[in-house]
């Protein structure tokens, strides 16, 4: 400039012609603001006005220069801080440009230029706090790896020594054919190993350990999920219905051909027109008297069984679920061995078998349709642990209905319904894996001067894994729990543990399925390439919300068992301890909703793990008593109850929810004060926290609705969500490594550094 | 029995055994009951007592006559409406029993059973409401069509005739290189059919037709979505990038050719390290003034450029963008044309094309790497419209910022961020066809007694798929709008409108991903198998979120804009403005969130437009607002602006959320304001309440948190969401049918009425 005074415009200069945000309508504010400073000579006016000429830009090197000099200054005076005083001191302090600060200030205000941010872009702050987060250890995490596998250390270690091998590495061929082949050649070596048949009892070669083939199930999921499906049809639906719902005879005859893989088999339940409401089942089993045989037949083309995993191509006998017809008479749903294929694979008279052809994943599983045209199977084929023909032809059960009788023998198969959510688990931490590594590595974006930086230090990002990563841990230890509930349980406690299971079944594969969806965004356009494994694990556990058991019937279940239960605490209480009850209801709505509670916000507060109790608590009371009010109020209006129920549907929905929300906090926070080392039951308290509030800051719409809050409370949780994703930020990596999933199995290139 | 009055407790023991969910326990409370009635004898107490002997339970025959003489009594007398009033007509109205009514009432308390909805077990009601619900159109389908295809009904009707021809039908092979051949050959095809030149000049071929062409791009979504990505890939960014980055001499040169598929071409921007932050590209444009020319060079393997489409096998040339660099000094990102390979196929010297693999969809396109050794290109080939290098070998540019200027070249290529969302709607309204066509037909459950009945019917189901549907419409609707904004622009709107589109991509393309995963689960297993389509439709339109930028990024972008606009407007105001403005909020705060509004729950004003515009709009300044002032704040209290944005960055993508969601509601009402037809009016009129009304229910947490509205009426809104839902059902067929979806493309068979 031909005077230093008016190096004070150049810094609003420079911000005009380089934000991309200022437009024509700016640069004439900026000339009328020029034209209006008495303080200017008419030629210092002019000139000034030449820089601003929209037909005639400065330069490309003008505008660097003029950059180079504001930013002199401020490295210079580090603690500058106003747009102003950047343009005073490069006017080297002069007079004028003092005195005319206000109407500086009012060129700021028009143009709408922050001060504060502006100066920022002068500073090249390289070392801002989203820039200098990095990840920092806080534990052992050996030590976590352990806590997490428990009792089952050892047998995780021997099922990972196993999938690491070379010839477990991933099959990459895109026909299907080969895909089948190669799982079912994995399944043989895991069947080699004694890993298939470590359920079944002893003296037919297994380990009787239900514990551990959970832990196999689970285990095996951070290898390929074709394998732990057919893995599951064969040693689990296949084995364990012959095992559960046959007795001794069938033992003897099959268990520990099964468990050697010698007998590829299949579960065939499911038909065309009855998935879900598997009570209607058309399948026939009709007895026939003459030769004692029982006549297996498809009644109609939609009645076929479908998805039947192992039936495409390997199954050489399947449990097939059929109606008992006996001179006529139908004694509802009961199980039957058939065979489908001679050893050297060739199908069996009266068979017809479809093959389901390729599908959105799990394209190593054989799945396939069965048709039955009056396939004769010996009388002792009936699995009879419930239900059997006597020699008389007549039918025998102790349980005399056909529908508790089914569902008795469904109950013993819940089992499945703890290994999918337990292998749907292990396919989050998968995914968790990869993004959470790729996002402390990713660089993108930056400060203005300073080098990109890891995407994981974005708030954003923080928010998308983050909390999915706490809530892995607290289902993790859900798992766990439902585990031992099952394996301990006895008979009074089926029901519950039964509900129990089909609602972690349905949260935890929801889960996955949210988290997966997270894990490929966050990772973009790398996450859509096969070898990074997202689209597998994606893919292959899109269906677990829909096999054993669709998630929102399950949810009905849960919430129809919620219900019969909160009925039956209520008749057993009898009239005094109704009146109790309401007592102390209205105790917990004084204390729990008194203003202050609501409006408590300080941060041991948020952070109480009772307070988080609580409030799931409280949450899961409330919706279970309205349900019920809601659907007799709807009864008594004359509603037909199954309209009730449809009506309320959402509702019930809601109810499951909450108990089982409740469930995985209460497990999560036992784990914490059960933890011995000091510094994993720090991480793991956060863990517990960040869980607890981002599951009341997703339903914060009812909290408030309920009044259990008040705005200021909830908007002091979502800020206490962001610090604790923050927070946990530089244990992010660290405690993905603590799931020690093997490096062969994780695989992606991305989750490694080069 | 022995006494007909003892047959009164035939209804209790009938439901004892029956039900599922009765436990042991409730046994003895039976026999509790039996014992302490003084009005029977000792022996009938015994008969009595056998009847729930746990451990000789009635059989099976028994039991089904027990239910019959039930039946028989509540057919007899239809409005029969407790269990009590069964018992006692079952017991021929005997004076004893009739005096035990209060005992027969506390045992059902006891028992925990809700007598109204036991009784309809007994009803066999099977015409309840939920089963009788079916498809019933209320509106004329074709007029419907006219009016979503509008003014490009020609040449959508000519697309989807091309795209039903046999030559069309779907490619099944997994083998990649089959496909991708495949995928070509369309293209040649649309080539053929002046399609993929639809937008270019006359002179060149082409049709000089934006509309048509971004019809054309929507049309081919109902089919195979690698063949639109190939076909945006040539025609939009290839061939646009010359059109609109280039000059005369490149249009002359390449157009027609590019516009007849003679050379196949790519768009080289995204590199490895460089994808959402594209000004950080590393590529360079070395220019020789020598000979005049420019070496084009990948400086380390992680600045290849990365997921080219037509790359890995097709492409003749590229459009590579690259630094340009002349004597050492670099002048920002540039595009230059490349070419990749020979006429035969054979790459060229200094260039490396790596295959990009498999992917999770869109396999049908031939994403590659390219890496540049010294590859050098005539000068000529610099894009030079916005910036070019002169006979002096000297940089020349209108635009002095570099960044403003690769942000101007950018802005000319934001036809794609309109391509893609659109794309992205067909794809979604696909899936919600099938789901829909498919809900209405398949059934499953029932009422007691009844037949199955269609799984729309259920409220969970219709919540799933109706709340999409509607949102479909609307998106339809803002869609035509932003494609209108953008074909009729002038430069003054052009930030305006990137941020638009920008938006629109975003939500648009989460709307996509949401809608089919709906979809899939409500199809169950029939949506896993790759025939429905399902599979296609989700795992190709996956990458949506990610290409064209990232949806997280956008949103930023988009909220940035809006708190630009909105310090502009502050600005503009002045201060008497600031007054006006603040007096008017102040005048909105009053009426809006006065405490009648707050709770008014009326069926009038919940559907009224004006409360949805006026809630949406509120939500829409109130977060804009509030994230201004947070900012400030945040800086003024020393933060880094750059760990400001980090740190409001969840707050940033609300702004742009309700911006966006606000821009959908006017352009829904405004179409629905406009329909001529009253049969057509009357049902968009409820779908945009269904689409308002399950927005605002979805932001109810932040509603109640703003105190906008009080939680009898979110309760409301809940309530009337589930009864639009209801209301639409019989609807919901015909309003995908209106999409007119040729039958070829649909394709999937649970689409179909066998």
């Amino acid at each position: 400039m031909s005077n230093t005074k008016l190096n004070a415009f150049l810094p609003y200069f420079w911000l005009s012609w380089s934000d991309d945000l200022l437009t024509q309508k700016e640069f004439s504010v900026l000339q009328e603001f020029i034209q209006t400073q008495d303080w200017l000579s008419s030629d210092e006016k002019k000139e000034l006005v030449t820089l601003i000429d929209i037909a005639l830009p400065p330069s490309r090197e003008q505008l660097a220069q003029w950059k180079s000099d504001i930013q002199a200054v401020v490295h210079a005076k580090p603690t500058i801080d106003s747009l102003f005083a950047i343009a005073l001191e490069l006017s080297k302090n002069d007079v004028s440009v003092k005195t005319a600060e206000p109407n500086f200030l009012q060129l700021e205000n028009t143009l709408g230029i922050l001060s504060g941010e502006a100066v920022t872009v002068f500073k090249s702050n390289t070392n801002t706090l989203t820039a200098t987060r990095g990840t920092e250890s806080s534990f052992d995490i050996a030590k976590m790896t352990s806590l997490l596998d428990g009792k089952q250390a050892k047998i995780i270690q021997k099922v990972k020594a196993v999938i690491s091998r070379p010839e477990f590495k991933y099959e990459t061929s895109t026909d299907i054919s080969v895909y089948r082949e190669k799982v079912l050649k994995w399944c043989q070596i895991l069947a080699d190993e004694n890993l298939g048949n470590m359920a079944y009892p002893k003296k037919y070669g297994g380990g009787e350990n239900m514990a551990d083939y959970f832990a196999i199930m689970e285990t095996l999921s951070y290898h390929d999920l074709s394998l732990v499906i057919k893995f599951g049809v064969q040693f689990g639906l296949w084995g364990m219905s012959v095992q559960l719902l046959g007795t001794d005879k069938h033992h003897k005859k099959y268990l520990s051909d099964i468990g050697k893989m010698k007998i590829p088999g299949c579960f065939a339940m499911t038909e065309t027109r009855h998935g879900s409401n598997v009570k209607g089942l058309e399948t026939t089993a009709t007895y026939n008297h003459q030769d004692q045989t029982f006549s297996i037949q498809t009644p109609h083309p939609d009645a076929q069984k479908e998805y039947i995993g192992n039936a495409a191509n390997h199954g050489m006998m399947a449990t097939v679920f059929a109606k008992l017809i006996i001179d006529e008479k139908d004694y509802g749903v009961n199980a039957f061995i058939v065979p489908l294929r001679e050893e050297n694979g060739k199908i069996l008279k009266g068979i017809t078998i479809g093959d389901c052809g390729r599908k959105m994943g799990l394209n190593g599983v054989d799945n396939g349709t069965i048709h039955f045209d009056e396939v004769v199977i010996p009388k002792e084929n009936m699995l009879d642990r419930f239900a059997s023909v006597n020699a008389k032809g007549e039918f025998e059960s102790k349980i005399p209905s056909d529908n508790r009788r089914f569902f008795t023998m469904l109950g013993t198969l819940v089992g499945g319904r703890i290994g999918i959510p337990r292998s749907a688990l292990a396919a989050a931490k998968s995914g968790l894996a990869i993004a959470i590594k790729y996002g402390d590595r990713r660089r993108q974006f930056g400060p203005e001067g300073g080098s990109e930086i890891p995407i994981l230090n974005y708030r954003m990002h923080q928010r998308r894994l983050l909390p999915p990563l706490a809530q892995s841990y607290g289902l993790h230890f859900a798992l766990q729990y439902l585990t031992n509930r099952y394996i301990n349980r006895n008979e009074s406690e089926m029901q519950e543990i039964e509900a129990l299971a089909a609602g972690m079944k349905s949260v935890t594969t929801r889960f996955t399925r949210d988290t997966l969806q997270e894990c490929r965004e966050a990772c973009g356009g790398k996450a859509y390439l096969s070898e990074n494994r997202i689209d597998a694990l994606k893919n292959d556990t899109e269906i677990y919300t829909t096999f054993e058991g669709d998630n929102t019937v399950l949810m009905q279940l849960v919430a129809k068992n919620r219900l019969s239960d909160f009925r039956k605490n209520f008749a057993e209480m009898g009239a005094s301890g109704m009146i109790n009850y309401v007592f102390d209801k209205a105790k917990v709505a004084l204390s729990e909703r008194n203003p202050i509670a609501k409006r408590t916000t300080n941060d041991a507060h948020l952070l109480d793990p009772e307070f988080h109790l609580q409030a799931f608590k409280y949450r899961e009371h409330h919706l279970l008593e309205s349900a019920a009010k809601r659907l007799k109020r709807l009864i008594d209006e004359g509603l037909d109850s199954y309209d009730a129920f449809n009506v309320a549907q959402h509702q019930m929905i809601d109810v499951a929810h909450s108990f089982l929300d409740r469930i995985v906090l209460e497990q999560f926070q036992l784990a914490v004060t059960q933890t011995q080392d000091q510094k994993i039951q720090l991480i793991l308290a956060k863990l517990c926290q960040l869980y607890a509030l981002s599951q009341i800051e997703k339903n914060k719409g009812w909290y408030l609705e309920a009044d259990y809050m008040e705005a200021v409370k909830t908007k002091a949780i979502r800020k206490m969500v962001n610090q604790l994703c923050w927070e946990i930020r530089p244990d992010a990596v660290p405690l993905v490594d603590a799931f020690a999933i093997p490096d062969q199995c994780l695989a992606a290139p991305i989750a490694f550094n080069k």
